[in-house]
């Protein structure tokens, strides 16, 4: 007789793995969890144990029974998991600054998740992401993968092509943006629905429903009154009134293109490194606190990571699936005939119904002339990088990294390819 | 009893006429022409008598008896054309120079049709077309156009999407393609056949048929042998092979943008101007030449115009138009169903097979992924210029430029926008 | 200050009118109603009567403070209304009894809504609903419409594709078919959901969702073990083996024609008449007993009028609508991207997520090729009829009819078209 | 060196050889034939000895020096030919008329190539077509395949998707349409160009192309004057302006279902058993004269058999792929984007343009809505039947009865089904 579900988390030493025991205890009434393993690879066996010692007092301080272990094993982790969570990260930290380095030597934005950093780092994951899914269809083919690794739209799609595993791709800027469009109107977040669409960190908000309409024509029209009431977005009223959708704030780096660039360059040159080594810096410091045995909650600090409200979506998406609860979510899916333009086999970043079926799209309208040539390219350059990560094929991977709107020119991709070729040669074992 | 076609030229005073006329006299053989009518703008007066001139002057010398008038009249010039033929230059080239100027000065590419200044060009230049066939479709629905007005491609869009004429858009970039690679087989042109795809200056060979077989693919599996024996082509070895296509050359901008824009800015910097500078200079030459009454064949400078075999495609169209002779030409034509990842009504550059019934796509596989995703891109960027130059609303104008991938960010954007309507104001009633 | 919502129905003087009554008193803990009122045409006025003195009856039993009135004048009952229910009959039982009759004699199936039967309901009650539509629009283009007058899904089609109000195409089949199914696990109706595509009275189930797995597929390979389980359908096992889905009680209609026709003609000969004639002496005898002061709740035999679950339907969907509690039910809506073989301009019945936004479909996979084929024909035969029914394209309506399935040749086509020309020109204004 | 090319005739015991070998005589000047080469399987030996002989004394009659053999052993011939014609019939005549009399005997049209008779055809010869694909590509990849074996449009769609050969599928319907609206408008047959559409034996003419102008629009504005001219057409003026296009004389299936199953019956009742009853006759009569010694030209009783014009459509379309000689044609080819609402590997039957690349569909408009849903119904049939008779699945071969638009119900589809299954069992292995 199973006391709640059991879930195994893959690349369970992150720092992140707190924010998600947090969200087990936030739901803990509607989703009673049973057993959680965490599980990661050797190099990463001293954090995980750190942050296993970390959740167990968090669990045990908020009085819940739930059991959590941590294991190198990862197959018996897997065989007995309802939820397999996706946040394993290929080459660490260390991977990513290179990444980034690379893209900024010669002179391309350095970013985690877009550009030549992104293309690099579904290069190294894809493989792993799919060996994993092979492992989990022989010992498990019922469980649920939830897929936080980033490129999280290139992982989800590759995942929902060649394998048959239910896989839903999740990301926290979507709730974010709720949550912020909520404290402008004075509302619950839960009490506005965005309607999204496009690819992750490439989406789009078409409608804000709130009391039984969509706010979004009457902001469009006074824009200049109610677009500076959004903090921390970089858009000017011009451009978003052109566009008329507001994106996902992933967007500055496709139309602001020099200023971040500029403002890469400059952090560079005054040796503060790339966003990876910031964030290093943090996860140092994190740790430490984590390794404080007095510690029995997430440090506040957690949340200048970078993900707030990561395991709200990734917990309440559980409950959905574990209990049938329907709710409508943004997350990564299968396209199917939802937006036209794109392929049907493409991962898509749109409103979905989530319930114990799984997460099923909404059918939408076609994408706004505005923005649907700018999807349509990134969804081709990711393609080709899914295609070039299963494959090795060489001349595909640079096909795709010149089609990368943020690589200003073939010449640019050529010696980007043959840095990321040289330099991450361990990780690209196909090529 | 006519004695042959009726062929009517709107920018009749272009400097390209006489190459025009050439043509006739080349293909007269097979396509009698009664009449030519070269049409003006009185600040093209002047230009069109000199042009008319010699032109009486080279039929004169092929013994031919094609009247040839000139007038600022058109009404009566349209009336009476079987063929209509698009050459003008709203703005004549100081708009152009304007134009490419604009776009230098904010660090973007500045060249006639592709970037911001093919942009400011459709704006200028798809009110005036339309008109254009609104009056023809009054007094001569039954009249062919042939457009050569750049941009073509969109100019020849906003023709099949708003008039019901039958239109065709014609290019000279591809029969120049066939030429050079008829050289490097040492083949008479017509026995190569190109076949093409993509929209006009964004348009792809995928097929090069010679003699019963395709040379495409040994071409493209040898192609460190093949590819630097084209000549005058900026694409390295490692790119061709990547895209697995032969490029437009157009596609310099969009591969090899900052070479292309270091060098504009590198000649802008050293006083020699924009393209349009050098084209200003070279036209004040010919035009020199052109009034020597002693002259009665095209000058050999006109080559160096741009306009290579401009009245071949020109001609041939007729030829194939006037006496139902079949032949294979890569023109832009309405999409309909021959590139399934674009809108139907979008005018695209692919093979088509040109009779007496007009110009039909031959059915096409899709886009390769390698270059969909652009061609994709640079359409949504056409369609809202068009829209754009139609309706006159700006947010939509700045929503395009904002997608043009020359255009390297949306602040950038937002600047040439501002400088378009305020220097180009007297070409733009409708914003 | 509004006490709840207010309703009005057109036809209001319909038999099923006590059947949606029962269904506000069912469900008025859930959605309050200020006032109901019906409208119908001074033909319809003595029977409106009876039905409104008995809902008034059926409330006050309740204990509603529902105010419930009758009128003729239907723009103020149309301009207060947040609903709108169509459920009128253009030309009476009268008319369907001819329809019918024609079919028959005629050698093809006579029916209401599918076949000529259909067809010739369609024509005389499309431009009925469209002048409605066009009215409300004028006094209350917020207000929502649900329509179950027949033929269903080419009236919704029509009001959406011709109107800009917002409107969801009702039908009971698939509620009862919910039910059946329930009803056969042992299973609550909510606790089963039925996947459902296709178009109205031509719908199939694809999955039988219940306790978080679906039942079909075990099902499909032991259907002779189940099938017959499933009461009162005519299909053999065989045939559902072949399809491979559960259909529409409707496509008896289709793939046992010849049966369904024998039995028509066999009960015509027997002169038992159509099932009109049935209907028109059940409606007698239910207004007999809705006359009766003594009467103060719908009669049972009312179930036998072929109304089941009827008001359940309209008063859920009012539910959702009006308070926005979310609900996957199967509707009518346009396509958009649904059903990728079909328009997207299309009404097709599909699962849909009903809330305050109204019904938005879920995303479907592609029409198994077992009924695809035959779904496309007759959503061709349906916007046939439509463009008929607006233009009065004589040619199109034979086209049309030429195309329905249960239309056995064109001859028979001719000759049915000439008999509904001649017998129901008084509804037919626009040929 | 080569004097011609070489012709593989499968099938060659046909008694239409003689009309092919007609067709190589009269285009000799345009394509020298070296060798034809007729293969057969033994149980027609026989026939194929009488009419190799006849074909030898016909070609040294013409004074060709074409080499003419004939063989059992298929391997070779298929090793060393340029063209490879399919005109075979698995089961012979005999096999034919089976299929006839089953489908009547169960109230259904019996026909070889629509309805049941055309379904049981392609099951027996789908298979056998594949494996002769086979054979031809492990000896002789680059040959083209010519296919004339009915049903012609499900043969080729099988041998398109599941061979990588260069596979052309050709009828004499459409030249013979061709044949008759020249005669009609006393042209040439080659100045008359026809723009078809559809599929084999369900195709439509759009326009008529003659003299510069498209002479439909007028006739159907005119039809009850010019519908009358056309010979031997059983469809009504009403009919034909309701649809709006001229079709296919195979329509009169679909369209006229009831008189042509009346004409059948009553036929068989008169004890002249089916078409194939009527063809065996006519064969044995043929071959009676085909063996005559005397004999050296085709017999003019040979144009009842059905075959007009097949040699001229066979022949010429050899002459554009040997000699790349352009012609426009309608062949059944791969459908790729030609018709957008059939599946890109549907075989479909369309305008062409023919040459040395092979057969290349003109794009088109979409289908006329007045024939587009049985198109669409009909070819959801062919592609079940296909599967069917490759993977030997017996409830999609149900299925596909099911929806063939000549079987009335689905009860006479399954006792049509159980009859194919055990008369036809040893053509049918795979079920």
């Amino acid at each position: 007789m199973r006391s709640g579900v059991r879930v195994t988390v893959i690349g369970g030493g992150s720092s992140y793995t707190p924010e998600l025991i947090d969200g087990f205890i936030r739901h803990a009434p509607e989703l009673p969890v049973e057993t959680i393993t965490l599980v990661d690879v050797p190099e990463g066996a001293d954090k995980m144990q750190a942050v296993g010692e970390l959740a167990r007092r968090m669990l045990a301080r908020a009085g819940l029974t739930t059991t959590l272990n941590w294991t190198l094993e990862r197959r018996p982790a897997l065989a007995e998991a309802d939820f397999v969570c996706f946040q394993f990260r290929v080459g660490g930290l260390a991977a990513r600054e290179r990444d980034e380095r690379i893209a900024l030597s010669h002179g391309a934005i350095g970013q985690e998740t877009v550009g030549a950093g992104g293309f690099a780092k579904a290069l190294r994951t894809v493989p792993v992401a799919l060996e994993l899914a092979e492992e989990l269809t022989e010992v498990n083919p019922r469980a649920w993968i939830l897929n936080f690794t980033n490129p999280s739209g290139m992982v989800t799609e590759a995942l929902l092509k060649y394998s048959s595993l239910r896989t839903i791709g999740l990301c926290n800027v979507p709730i974010n943006l709720q949550a912020a469009i909520a404290r402008l109107v004075e509302a619950e977040r839960d009490d506005i629905r965005l309607e999204m669409f496009g690819l992750n960190h490439l989406s789009f908000v078409r409608r804000i429903w709130w009391q039984g309409r969509d706010l979004w024509p009457t902001w469009l029209s006074e824009l200049e009154e109610h677009w500076p009431r959004l903090p921390q977005q970089p858009f000017s009223v011009g451009l978003i009134r052109a566009v008329g959708l507001i994106p996902n704030d992933y967007l500055k780096y496709y139309w602001l293109t020099g200023d971040m660039l500029d403002r890469q360059l400059a952090d560079y040159a005054a040796g503060k490194g790339t966003r990876a080594t910031e964030v290093m810096a943090l996860e140092a410091s994190l740790f430490q606190k984590y390794r404080d045995p007095a510690l029995t909650e997430a440090p506040p600090e957690l949340s200048q990571r970078g993900g707030a409200l990561y395991s709200e979506v990734a917990v309440t998406t559980m409950v959905s699936l574990a209990t049938n609860r329907a709710q409508e979510m943004v997350v990564n899916v299968r396209n199917g005939t939802t937006l036209a333009d794109l392929p049907p086999d493409a991962a898509v970043e749109v409103s979905c119904l989530v319930d114990g079926r799984g997460a099923r799209p909404l059918v939408q309208e076609p994408m706004p002339l505005t923005v649907r040539g700018l999807v349509q390219q990134v969804k081709s350059y990711e393609r080709m990088t899914i295609e070039a990560a299963v494959t090795g094929n060489r001349d595909l991977a640079l096909a795709a990294l010149i089609n990368n709107p943020l690589v200003p020119s073939a010449g640019c991709a050529e010696a980007i390819w043959a840095d990321i070729l040289r330099l991450h040669a361990a990780y690209l074992p196909r090529f």
